[in-house]
């Protein structure tokens, strides 16, 4: 099969849509979830005449300032609402609570002078009518809608949930997804390899990307035997809506991959992407619905093909919400020659001017996964050049923990 | 007590070091937190001269590249090293094997023709000897040191731990943290308020916060009491590293906080920075260690406390890494006339040449908080300047979901 371009490659990826329904659950689990419902104001926002100052409670209309107020009463927060009886009165009010009925005007301890139950306004002139209070419906009527569905829960979005009285909240539901890593080479994390064997390690770096989605990743290590491989993709097929696969995808003689993918019935959509690392990147479809998405078995052309693809297309589905471009200036010169879109491991940074610059640090190849720790995205570097210069502007995909 | 500046509010806190100790964790649950132990290399990385490339393994030294090979046998992955037998015979080599013993230079699928045992070189001139291996200890040497402590484990960090097969990680403690909010006009989540009541929100918002630094904070509401509250305090200061707070710091009434705290032998190092919103803002020691951060009742202001704070001294402790300033321009005139540090609600963006730009999106005041819904971070403008022009480059305070 062809290689085909990076932007290609994406766009067949892009285009696979799946619904995988909603799901209600307590608010304070919601967190990095996406809302699936509109979230509208139970009552107005505020839903009183808040008092926002500690002081006394006027009513400015009526009102001598220049004179003094008799104390008549205390406003607490969380009490009804008292009553003023009369314009040379004041009601002592405290931050949070209701404004008293027939007030209208807050004036702050700091411009009073108390004794005993008088009080006289040091600055009367700097009194303005209204002032202190924030009023009832002036950042929300009731039932305006506050938060669009589709929006992924924040602290802040958590924040208005408890506010509008929401104990549980509708989202989104994650897709199930499963990780069969392949390669005889691999040992288990808690075994001593042998000279020629290396421990596995692509797949638990994959497991804690898809954690920060909330997505609890099933892992699975298969031997490099026809057999074994068809029976547990067939099972995968089945069981989940995404199945990815680390290794076996290039052309070796063992790599039973994408043959035991087109045996189960899933549609091949490409194998081979013009890149680096990456390049021998499978992807497919199977009817019943499961994407597939098998990756090399170099740590990190798999890393790569992680953020540039699998992490954007959950971004689109679980997240609603198409990846935003980034874009940093190159710090220093890179050349590559090879016609392959160049994704070059970079680390961020911000100067002062709020400008954000890519200092290539390159490892030894897709093989160099401990050169990973030092980098912040991949630079994307088109294929239609070969010389990049200092200063010029790229895309970049950033290296989600 | 007198108001302080922003920077000495930030000193102060910035000065309280605490060590919460370390304790060994299973890789797998280590995500988001800090390493405390350097981790080196078990062994060469790569362990071995490994293949990268599926195809022949020949010895570039002593063989014609314009005649015949014989194909003598096949290493795969996983496999220990076959030994080559002449000069002129070839072991097809699979990605990720060990070179076999005997070769040097590995030459790709793609670059040759194979008939029966026959192979030919299409591209002779083409081949460099010691191409596509990725030879023992390019990475590293065995007891190089790969990751330094107190970096923070990400995915890419798992990675590497699995690889030198750390089944077990020594990471920092996360402080024990706990969460008391007052203010009787707040009502459950579950309630329905009365006409002069709210729900309690900035406490999940709070909890969402800490949640994605690992920690759980507890939490607990009281009422406006002081007997309650002393005891609250009381307990909190024994059992708890650090305290938090959320309204009762101003001047009310029944703002008995900072009251409370003092009678509960907690020093009070500040009470009141000269910013907006968050400006009764009380922090304060115990001489047992706890700290305590009672920030104000109104939301945005508890929300800009956490953000310039209560973060950054996690993130200095529980991340080991101090917080790095980061810049952006204002994209629309701002005025503010009080002397204050003025935290302004943005949205960031970030155009097609890396610059990142800071548009105003402002509330209607510190009681607004589904305003914070629609807010990226809090832009810092001084408390010097009244008039803040477009283009103008301020650091920025992200406001972390």
């Amino acid at each position: 099969m062809e290689l085909i371009s990076v932007n290609d490659a994406h766009d067949i990826i892009d285009h696979q849509r799946r619904d995988f329904g909603v799901e209600r659950i307590p608010t304070v689990a919601a967190l990095g979830r996406t809302l699936a419902e509109d979230v509208r104001a139970d009552r107005d926002l505020p839903p009183f005449d808040r008092v926002t100052m500690d002081g006394i409670a006027i009513c400015f209309k009526k009102a001598r300032l220049s004179e003094a107020f008799h104390l008549q009463a205390t406003q607490a927060a969380g009490e009804p609402p008292c009553i003023l009886q009369s314009a040379d009165q004041c009601i002592e009010v405290m931050t949070g609570a209701v404004l008293p009925v027939g007030t209208d005007t807050v004036v702050p301890y700091e411009w009073l002078q108390i004794e005993s139950q008088l009080v006289h306004i040091l600055t009367p002139a700097k009194v303005i009518e209204s002032q202190n209070i924030h009023f009832k419906g002036k950042d929300a009527r009731q039932h305006d809608l506050l938060i669009k569905m589709d929006t992924p829960v924040t602290a802040s979005v958590i924040q208005v949930l408890a506010a509008v009285g929401k104990r549980d909240v509708l989202v989104y539901k994650l897709p199930k997804v499963i990780l069969l890593s392949t390669g005889d080479e691999l040992v288990d994390i808690a075994d001593v390899p042998k000279d020629y064997q290396i421990r596995r390690s692509s797949n638990y770096a994959l497991v804690a990307q898809l954690q920060q989605y909330g997505i609890n990743t099933v892992q699975k290590h298969l031997v490099d035997e026809e057999t074994i491989i068809q029976q547990a993709i067939a099972d995968a097929l089945q069981a989940y809506d995404i199945v990815l696969l680390t290794g076996g995808v290039s052309k070796g003689k063992f790599d039973f991959i994408p043959f035991a993918l087109e045996q189960a019935g899933v549609q091949n959509l490409f194998h081979g992407v013009r890149q680096r690392p990456g390049k021998p990147f499978w992807f497919g479809v199977h009817p019943a619905g499961a994407l597939v998405f098998a990756f090399p078995g170099n740590p990190v052309s798999t890393q790569l093909c992680v953020q540039r693809y699998l992490l954007p297309w959950l971004q689109a589905h679980v997240g609603r919400k198409p990846v935003v471009m980034r874009y940093a200036k190159l710090r220093e010169e890179v050349t590559f020659e090879p016609a392959l879109d160049y994704f070059l491991q970079v680390t961020l940074a911000t100067d002062d001017q709020g400008q954000t610059w890519a200092t290539p640090c390159r490892g030894n190849g897709s093989g160099d996964f401990a050169n990973l720790i030092h980098a912040d995205a991949f630079l994307a570097l088109p294929a239609a050049q070969s010389a990049f210069k200092t200063g010029d502007v790229f895309p970049y995909w950033l290296i989600h923990s």
